[in-house]
């Protein structure tokens, strides 16, 4: 199929361009380069398949121009950070909500008949519900972040209704893996990296959350897209389990061979909005076939063999 | 209180400001008159507590310097008509969700405390469970209009957590009565005054929704208000019984002493996105006491009557 990928150049795109491309699919990636790695795409560039657009979501024009003759559009760009949202409260308005308005318009007049999209399970907001299923009682968001997806599924949503388009909405726990490149294993990788002696934690350090590797992400992604008839189909993605913030930390510092000073923030969420549980019922994906090959803990020890292997995504923040 | 009325021109809107002034509040009143008329702030303009800002919520800064010193937003100003949304998709992302952002920056800007904000019971879609109650399972969004609603929603909710605010949602079923200015009632006198002979029905008139008087629908917003003391509340407004579209076009043939031809266009939805039943849970608000005065029917009449009485109102628009 012919296929485009918005936030070609970032974590979970970029990694979505080379399956989709080893499938056989024609690709056009679509990035401002403003979160996203050029070098994530290295290895597409070198595939007659592929094309690279470099554009702005926020541009309706150059997204309508580059979207000719695609059958399938992967929806990923986006303000993917949750913490910032009271800092810069604009941004995750215009980011996720009006440039995936902006993506819907560019597919109604190209006649792009489906969407792919990542949508998050911060939409939940905090439930009361756990493992949260997609049909849990409606929430409240609590941070800019869900509250500006949540807002993206309800367009897109609706153009399903009124364009008749199809429709495929993910929502992520917290995604790990190679090309990993913002999160806790980050932040904690980057403070033990400079000072090995003590670390900061946001938070009490029991928040508890799910994660879920990134290859295991794109295999539901693709399986769903294959296998969903329906005009709309929404999926929770994520493993059958959960750790705490200081589970993670101590699997870090383990492989690291570092027992450092914790020092935390306090409180029960790290940041405003935050949610202090995410844990998603993912039986509705799993009911087509699919299984997450990694652990939690895999996850997050090979998301930190590849930040020690790629210091230079750290250099670049630092 | 010192408050601020979006949308204060419009039917809810201006009733609304007569009812804080009557009840001794100060009232800023906020209208772009693009739908809103003039006329039905008449008496809202001989009272001294009553200042009119003509602006529109899409000017962030004509929106934050109108809204100096003031205690409490009422945002009632929308896009309101449900219909017309795959026509022209931008209208409701810009006035209902983006305008919905500026009215909350701007109160931001002038610490503003709290605001009570009109949304729809539109945003539960197509929900599967009635009457529906506010913790519904998750909807999925049906109409532009609801998707941008629920945006809404989600923005408010997201400043609630992220900057202190309280926040009060409506979630309102169609709502009839004096100043009544678009809607099945205004469309079935418009075109029975024209032609009393034969009507056009959108749908197969088997459609069933919910209707409230605006008076009860004030009595609500206030008492809820003055009662509500969490952080943020969500009540549905609405009466505790529905009709048809049949019959509501019944009762006016009656009132009119008509018979006409009735002429379907047929389905069970009226347009793209309609919902062909909606009725509301109403035991939240109940539960501080509040009751509606009117009947659907009683509703149905009295809105007539008012139509039949200011027939300018059906010219301004013909």
């Amino acid at each position: 199929m012919r296929t485009f990928v918005t936030g070609a150049a970032g974590f979970i795109g970029s990694t979505l361009v080379d399956r989709l491309l080893e499938d056989g699919h024609e690709v056009v990636g679509y990035d401002n380069l403003s979160t996203g790695h050029g070098r994530f795409l290295d290895q597409a560039r070198r595939l007659a398949g592929f094309r690279f657009v470099s554009g702005d979501t926020l541009d309706l024009a150059g997204l309508t121009s580059a979207m000719g003759g695609v059958e399938t559009v992967f929806h990923l760009a986006a303000n993917a950070d949750v913490r910032f949202g009271t800092e810069r409260p604009r941004q995750d308005l215009e980011q996720n909500t009006i440039a995936t308005w902006n993506v819907l318009e560019a597919m109604r007049a190209n006649g792009v008949g489906r969407i792919a999209f990542a949508s998050t399970g911060s939409i939940y907001g905090e439930s009361s519900v756990f493992p949260t299923p997609e049909d849990c009682p409606f929430p409240v968001q609590t941070s800019l972040y869900g509250a500006s997806k949540v807002a993206a599924e309800g367009l897109i949503s609706a153009y399903v209704t009124g364009f008749g388009i199809q429709a495929l909405i993910f929502r992520f726990v917290s995604i790990l893996g190679e090309r990993y490149t913002h999160g806790h294993v980050f932040d904690f990788y980057s403070q033990l990296r400079a000072t090995p002696a003590d670390i900061e934690i946001l938070g009490n350090g029991r928040q508890r959350k799910s994660y879920l590797y990134v290859q295991d992400c794109i295999d539901a992604i693709l399986l769903a897209v294959e296998r969903t008839s329906a005009p709309i189909g929404i999926y929770n993605l994520g493993t059958d389990e959960y750790c705490a913030v200081d589970d993670s930390l101590g699997w870090i510092c383990g492989e690291l061979g570092l027992d450092p000073v914790r020092r935390y923030s306090g409180g029960e969420r790290g940041w405003i909005g935050d949610s202090p549980f995410i844990f998603l019922d993912c039986a509705r994906i799993q009911a087509l076939g699919w299984r997450p090959t990694l652990s939690i803990r895999e996850s997050v020890v090979r998301t930190l063999r590849y930040l020690q292997a790629n210091p230079w995504l750290l250099e670049r923040r630092a």
